[in-house]
Parts: C-alpha cells; structure tokens; sequence
C-alpha cells in the first residue's frame, strides 16, 4: 500500500499545498483508491505517479468544499482519460444530490457507471481483500473518519516440503493450507501451521479528517499502521480548534498515542502556519512529537509506503 | 486594460494549459472581471499576478464544467482573502441554481453579497465608464459570448487656453467641455472642439467560446481592439469541430476578419495538439494567420496589454 497525499492545506488552497486529497494505490492490484477530492485534485495527479484512470473508489468525508469541489472534473476528466470502467463514491448524505445536481446544470454525461454510496456508522465497503469502515467525527457538519483493513492472509503453503512428507497432492493440501490438522493413512498426524511460512498481518490505514479530538477518532484508529489525522492548528490556538471543531497537533498526537498506532502523519493544515510566520509547521511538529514521537508532517506530493507485517 | 489568460485548454487541464477562464484588469479603477471559471481558476490566479481579492465581475459563457467548476472554490476563498466586498455573477439560466444547490450542499456560507444575474441577449452591464453586452453562441448548451466596451471620454479640457482668451470661469466651461460653441459677451464665438484634446476612444474587446462558427460571433466583434475567440481544433479536424460545435483555427480568423477587429486571440486548445503531436498550435496559428494575420496563441499566463486609442 502506498499513499501519497495530494492536498495538504486546510480551507483554502496556498502556492505550495492544495486542498484535501489523498490517494492509496493497492498492491495487489493497479487501482487507486481515493479519500476526499478537493478543488483541484485532478491537477495534482496530472502532476504526481498516481493515474487518474487507475482511480476505482472515492471516499469522501465531509461536505465542506475543501473536501469535495475536485470531484465533478476529476469524475468528467475520468471519462476522458482512456478506457474508464467504473467508479464507487462513498459519503454522507447529500453527497450523490450533489452529484446529480452538478451533474444536471454543468451538462455532466458520464460515459461509465458511478455509483454513489450514502456511508452509514460501520462497515462501507467489502471485498476478498479488503474492507474499509467509518464512525462519525466531530466536527460542523456529518463528517466521517475511514479505516482502510488488508484482510490477513494465510503463509505461503510449503508445497515441496508436503511432498518430501509424502503427502499425498489433493484434499488434504487444501486442510493444510488452512492450518488444520490432518492425519495420514499411515497415521502421521501433521499439524498444517508447520507447512505454512507465518501468516501475512493486514495493513491498517485510518483516515480522520475534518474533526475536534473524539474517542470515535481513537477507537477508530486502533493498531492503525499509519493514522493520517488532520492537525489544522497549533496546540498554542486550541481555542480556535475548539471553536471550529478542528484539531489541533496535539489533539491527532493524543488520538495516535491513545490507539496505540505505528505512525501518525499530520495534514489538513492552516495557511497560518505558512514558512515566515510566528508559528510554523516545525512547531506543530514539536508539539505533537512531545506526545506521540513518531509523527511527521504531511506535504503534498509526499509518497509514504506502509510496509508489510509479518506474522508477530 | 489588461488581459490576463489564466486558462487556455479545452475539456481537461495539461500540466501545461489549465481550463477556461480570462481576467481583465480595469485601468481605472482597482478591478477584476473575470470571464469563466474553470476548476483551478484560483490556483492560477495564486500564480499570476491579479488578486483575487480584487474580483468584482463574473462573467460565465455557459455552464459546461471546464467552464465553472471553479466557481464555488473561488467565491469561498474570496470571502476569505480579506475585505471582499461583492461580487456579481452574469451568466445563462441554470447558473443560479447551480451555485445555490453548491453552495447549499456544502454548507458554504459567504460572507458577502453575492448576486447571480441571469443574462438576456442585449445589454448585461453598464456603468459610468463601461458596458457588456452578450449575444448567443452556437454550442451544444447555451452560451453566450461578450462584448466589453469602454465608453469614448471626452479629451482633456484645456482650462489655461480658456483662461488666457479671457472666458470667465462658470457655466460656459461646462458647455465647452461638453464640444458645444458658446458667444461671449463681447461676441467672440468659441468652439469648445478647440479647447478639448481629441476625444479617448474607448477599447473593447470580446470573448466568444464555446462556438462554432456563427454570424453572430461576428455581430459581437464589430471593429473590437481584441477578440479572444475559441479555436478548439485545427482546420483539418473541422468534422469535429461541426460535430462537437467548437471552432476551428480558420473560423476564428473568419469572424475575426469579418468583423474587422484589431488582433485575434485564439485559446480554448484541444489537448490534442500539445506538442509532439502530428499536428500542434503552431499549425492552428499557420492556417489561421492565412486568414488574418495579426492573430496570436494564448497562452497561461500570457498578459495582453489592450492600449489606448485616440481621437482617429
Ligand atoms: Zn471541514
Ligand atoms: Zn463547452
């Protein structure tokens, strides 16, 4: 899984970071999913390795135009970009009216299907692979936080090592690559955990963004490999996060360090903040390491893998 | 009057050309108009030298989104560049209902009064220094090209030349002013004409896309300094351009060269011809310099300065 962050400003775009967008492209597969879609999206991947046409599900959310005025040219320019097969879009309600609204007045034809998903607390979306989940975050408006679950996969089934057994190619193999334990016709009993190499721990990433410090934020993000958690103000502007329902860095430290995650990156930031001010970003980044030291800052354009767990 | 293109694709943004949208700065007063507003519109203007906090006109020619779907994004961050005062938005049924349904969907709130005006063909705006006027194009949507028009000024009154022939200062030098021949008391006859440098001619330029060919794109440039004119396709892809209802290369220098303009800017490019392509903007320019040569490419970021006409 690797994810690049496309948008990294809040509110309003600045020179050097857009709006909110992140894309994960899946291993497994050439598909890119993708987690809001601010103003401009579709020109930062013009400008980033990410294809728009590998673009299979978007996820969206909040409906605040930071989060969502990049979606209805990024899905008309999707249409344009050579073979489109299909789009699922995922969001609170309001969303697929929206759409269809924007679609209507701008003369908007899609040419492959779109599907548009009004998310409920719970489970989104489920494949052999995959499955993604939202709770409800605290913010102005419905907004929800995302956790993206690699299912774990079973070890690699040590076929040449069943053979030197002498165990028979058929039935059995399938027991054994499950784990289960079998006995042979001449009575070996062989345990299926010794054939297999260690199972493969999914990957978690969570997605919390726009929202004040929250247990749903906390729970969400449990053993997250990588929390991506808005930190739009300083800690030394609570007060302004507070009022907006924002967060501050050391409200997304608290939120990594109380899920127990493996890294917290930061985006979703204040213009304020910009290089030359009183407070910059270094400082959020101060804050929050003092809580949860693994922590960095998101840029746009930034790419950050999340590596594989082994069997732990 | 200054041009400024800040988007010169058709459809889908390049890394290069974004889509539609053209700002021109009023010398008179600290102002902005801008005509369209394609997504990213105000990332360009974050590059460009036109504030957006000095926008005070939108003019939209029809609602397809490489046309507007950076509407919503640039009216909230206006309301956040500081001071904004009012904008007011001219364009085709439809285009109210759009931003409303935007605006109501996600919750943008603007902090200043913004007014939607449906346009008729005719008249659109007119104050003490300038009008725009519009009329229907010929595309697949309504749409409508215009016509910006500086009104002529009277030349300088010279008040040194009344002094020294003795014209006692007071109602007489309003007539004066005004051209009209007045008689003194003691019967000398005085022609205003020959206290007054020669009269300001105002500019007028003119934006027409999407089209294709049609008189009455012609109508509209009558005798225009400029007129930025859409040239999606080269003159050997007409059949698309007929199919599609853009213009090609030669038809924007044939309203250019019937309505006997002054310089023809052409914009609005197919991605098709970037460069490396068996055909590029080079060859639009070719064949429609052929037609009218004192044409010219736009290009992002090119500023036009529109100069000043005198008495002719
Ligand atoms: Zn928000
Ligand atoms: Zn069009």
């Amino acid at each position: 899984m690797q994810i690049t962050f496309l948008g990294t400003s809040s509110g309003v775009p600045t020179r050097s970071r857009n709006v909110s967008s992140v894309a994960i492209r899946l291993p497994q597969r050439a598909e890119v999913w993708l987690f809001d879609c601010g103003e401009g999206t579709q020109h930062q991947l013009l400008r980033s390795d990410v294809k728009i046409s590998q673009i299979r599900r978007i996820f969206i959310t909040h409906l605040h135009g930071d989060h969502i005025f990049g979606l209805m040219g990024l899905l008309a320019s999707y249409g344009l970009a050579g073979n489109p097969t299909a789009i699922d879009i995922y969001g609170p309600p309001g969303l697929s009216e929206y759409i269809r609204a924007s679609e209507r007045y701008s003369y908007t034809h899609l040419s492959y299907p779109l599907k548009v998903h009004t998310v409920q607390p719970g489970l989104v979306y489920e494949d052999e692979e995959f499955l993604v989940s939202c709770v409800p975050l605290k913010h102005r408006v419905t907004a929800f936080g995302y956790r993206i679950v690699e299912k774990d996969r079973p070890g690699r089934f040590n076929v040449e090592q069943a053979a030197a057994l002498g165990i028979p190619n058929g039935p059995l193999y399938g027991k054994l690559k499950r784990g289960e334990e079998v006995t042979l016709s001449d009575g070996r009993q062989i345990r299926g955990s010794d054939l297999c190499a260690p199972p493969e721990i999914g990957r978690k990433v969570v997605y919390c963004t726009d929202t004040v410090y929250c247990d749903a934020a906390v729970e969400l993000s449990q053993d997250a490999d990588v929390l991506i958690h808005e930190a739009t103000f300083s800690h030394q502007d609570a007060d302004m996060a507070f009022d907006r329902l924002h967060s501050t860095s050391t409200m997304a430290a608290q939120v990594a360090l109380g899920a127990g995650v493996k890294q917290l990156i930061m985006t979703h930031f204040s213009p304020r903040y910009a290089p030359g001010n009183a407070l910059v970003l270094d400082d959020l980044l101060q804050e929050a390491r003092a809580i949860f030291p693994n922590t960095a800052l998101a840029y746009d354009f930034l790419i950050h893998e999340v590596p594989r767990r082994r069997g732990e």
